[in-house]
């Protein structure tokens, strides 16, 4: 008999080793061409490694959009695109641990058939024709597990389908690959007691945010055209900052988070939500107009009935910069991030006044009672089937009390309050149309050290569509020093501070967050074009 | 010292004397022209008492649009028009107790205001110019009680007004009474320990319904031309249903809550909503496009940015049959009703099919739940100040066990799979547009006897827009007797047998309810025209 204290380091250690079995032998990196550990940028290994061939960096390389042009002219087979993607993330999971499936066979299974049909009819069979998703771990695919980085969900496949993993093969897409989470998605980095941690592909000493880390690593290393993450206070933003790429959070009923697996199941006095996440602003916009127009809300009782709604931006937008939050002063590049970008912004003709952020620390009181509400059982659930421990990051759930329905409804009473008054400060701005944001007080930061949520999780709370973008500024050592005289404002202000490495960071890409009202992610995604487009004029005209 | 026993009953009365008190005594019927008690039918009484003018007549009879083109035109002013409704609500708040709050003064004053506004300016401030709202007890009026029948909120005026009370001020409304409502707003019939019993102008042995039982008794009585109610298991519907008005409960989203006081302050499994009770479908859906198209979500973030939809009804509707729902058999005219509408649907080419309730008692289990999830903490909490009883209705609140957060949360994970199981069943009927069903198992019944709210709880759960509507059918004692044969379903059905008295019932109207999916507000309005023409022309025929 197994004693009950080793139980879950097997079964992880096991579901590690089928992981690396499951991936074809024609996709394993040979040692010798592995790069050192030392290496931190990876994301410049696939090249200079001679492990790809060139069409095979050129269809990795490219956009979504244009991958599902080539497949509709038929330059390029869905078949040859899966091969190089199921390659590219063989080669980020040996690199980056990003992973926490892997099934390429049936993925290029899927692509052959999808050929064959375009073969046949001259048509596509929907707008995602061919291309290859990566999905974060806690989208259910039948018979596939969904961990959540529990060892206590190891080899418990799932019996159904996520209504999106449905949705998503109708449209065309083949999936090829889950990807890594922290434990319970509730972890600001991808680490569990399963798969272990998912480093930043771009800096192996950084992580790569989370929840929706793994995600976020294997697009920055160019493993996934787009992919899906998910989102209750952070974990889309998050990790696509830390990675510098494009992600939507978009509010809740917009798209299907039907039948995924949860960490807190029937948690709902915040919503989490899915979205895409991407190289590219066009890439998620059009994978989020794909979805709405293939109308969810026929399958998804929670999905709201509202078309995608082409819209026009003023002119002259009006946003409120959010310079720190009261509670978090960012770190040196993303102040001259937002600096930079509220220039550019000025530049082009828009109005720029500041946010007050005077709701914001309320606010995230209110969102951290929320997640613990349950007294942490459902996570301590997770845990006691294998002796699992807390990890040193879960220690809120482990100490948390369980409220009684009577003091949850007055809590939601509270929440609701700050969203009125939220909206209300929002009205009293005038004709605002946006916030800007950082995403995180880090451009990334050391494994451990990402500590504070609060940019991201204040508009879960308040179920704001937001858009996290880069900026194209990157991190310099010269530029970015520390001030000494700020006077923080908190132990997370400290915190942040003290984990500051701009020698670490040096090079890495900045994003800010992109914040419109509720049910305005057509909106937020089209002001992201114009603030993109601000950025560009502003480095050109400073150029 | 007033010894705590007798406090509520003390507090109860005074509260009663100051609204007669409140009430002008121009507005007073004189003892010798009120109807005796034994008369049930008190709606030919402003008619034959020649209390009232034959224009007080004539303005407190028409539809809600016809007195806003009066107004506008400047046939009527405004304060000609509240004069006239406040007699009338006077007069029914003496023959039915349907009121709770009677502002007359105030009223008229604000009439003035907007005659004077219109006769300066030539303009209308809003699409409601004029136009006399009733309202439902629980909508905050700042500087006025919302008790929802509890003696410990007797004199605690409200701080704020609802925002629904500022949107309807803005666009031109005169607000002027509240009306009677149920302990908590959570009991079918309209009676408390604050102000008693409303009862049936229609028919005074049998209730008005509740929790919107003052509003429906007041319509019906035509002491307002429009009033707005709320529903959380039926409590627009039935009220409606019972005095043969018009009403939409809409999918939680589309009107404003906000700042409304609550039964169950803070529960949200289960949403409350509110919604327009008027003399026809018109009044109804005007109402229903003013609201949305005043753009509520700018001032609550609850609201969805959802602009009023035009549909066009397809030529031939899918509609199923609710027949019974397998738990209580719809009393004789209830049946007769649904039979004469499907003939007449297909006589006018639509498809009949019928509708299998085989989710409906599940989802009817999991409602009860979660209306006592606090375990009946909120309605305690509202009782033990003035040591107030518990009414023999709510004994579900005193015997309730309170749940923990993390039980809800799985109460919460069955509430969502019953949604998507009913969303599932609706779309493998393929094209189906509505569920005919009906509203109660009732035309009305007598006071005490209103048991089951099964069909409308279940729209309820799945927050499906629904309409009731009064066929135009009557309930007639030599067609609508009881069978003998009848094998009943449950004890609910056993009740309902029981309690019907064809005779007491005779000539009183027959409502029955369309439903169509969530948030299909404009289609089910739009359908219940077709429904409504379709009778029409099936008892032209028949005639």
């Amino acid at each position: 008999m197994t004693s009950l204290e080793n139980n879950w380091q097997k079964i992880a250690s096991a579901k590690r080793d089928a992981l690396a079995a499951s991936i074809p032998e024609e996709y394993r990196v040979p040692q010798q061409q592995l790069p050192l550990e030392s290496q931190l940028d990876v994301t410049i290994w696939p090249k200079e490694s001679g492990w790809f061939t060139a069409e095979e960096l050129e269809i990795t390389d490219s956009t979504a959009l244009q991958i599902l042009e080539k497949i509709a002219s038929k330059s390029w087979t869905s078949e040859k695109v899966t091969r190089a993607f199921c390659k590219r993330a063989a080669a980020a999971q040996q690199l980056t641990n990003c992973l926490s499936d892997a099934f390429f066979e049936e993925a290029i299974e899927s692509a052959k058939a999808l050929d064959d049909h375009l073969n046949k009819t001259g048509q596509v069979v929907g707008p995602l024709h061919g291309l290859p998703i990566s999905l974060k771990d806690n989208f259910n695919i039948k018979g596939k597990d969904s961990t959540v980085g529990f060892t206590s969900l190891v080899n418990q496949p799932a019996e159904y389908n996520a209504t999106l993993v449905d949705m998503l093969e109708k449209l065309g897409a083949v999936r090829y690959c889950k990807t890594n989470v922290p434990t319970a998605m509730m972890i600001a980095e991808s680490v569990n007691n399963v798969f272990g941690r998912t480093v930043n592909p771009l800096n192996r000493k950084v992580t790569s945010g989370g929840s929706s880390g793994g995600e976020s690593a294997l697009l920055a290393f160019g493993g996934s055209p787009l992919g899906v993450g998910t989102d209750i206070g952070g974990s889309l933003r998050i990790p696509a900052a830390c990675t510098g790429i494009f992600t939507l959070r978009p509010s809740a009923g917009r798209f299907t988070t039907q039948r995924c697996r949860s960490g807190l199941a029937g948690q709902e006095a915040v919503a989490s939500v899915n979205g895409p996440m991407g190289k590219t602003l066009e890439d998620i916009t059009f994978y989020s107009k794909t979805i709405v127009d293939a109308q969810p809300w026929l399958l998804d009782p929670k999905v709201l009935p509202i078309p995608w709604r082409e819209v026009e931006v003023k002119k002259k937008l009006k946003v409120a910069v959010l310079w720190n939050d009261g509670i978090c002063l960012p770190t040196p590049p993303v102040t001259r991030a937002l600096k930079e970008t509220a220039e550019s912004l000025k530049k082009a003709g828009h109005e720029v006044v500041e946010w007050d952020p005077k709701l914001h620390a309320k606010t995230l009181e209110i969102l951290g009672r929320m997640f613990v509400a349950d007294g942490g059982k459902s996570v301590e659930a997770l845990l006691a089937p294998t002796n699992e421990p807390y990890r040193p990051e879960m220690t809120m759930y482990k100490e948390a009390k369980e409220l009684g329905v009577s003091d949850m409804w007055k809590l939601h009473l509270e929440r609701s309050e700050i969203q009125r008054q939220y909206l209300e400060q929002w009205m009293s701005y005038g004709d605002l149309d946006a916030i800007l944001a950082p995403t995180t007080p880090y451009a990334s930061v050391t494994h451990g050290d990402f500590k504070y949520v609060g940019y991201t999780g204040v508009y879960n709370v308040v179920d704001y569509s937001a858009a996290s973008f880069p900026t194209g500024i990157i991190v310099d050592k010269a530029k970015d020093q520390l001030a000494t005289d700020i006077k923080t404002q908190s132990e997370y202000c400290k915190g942040a501070r003290n984990s500051y490495d701009p020698g670490l960071l040096h090079g890495h890409p900045v994003s800010l967050q992109l914040v419109a009202k509720r049910l305005e992610e057509e909106k937020v995604l089209a002001m992201t074009a114009v603030v993109l487009e601000a950025l560009k004029s502003g480095s050109k005209a400073h150029a």
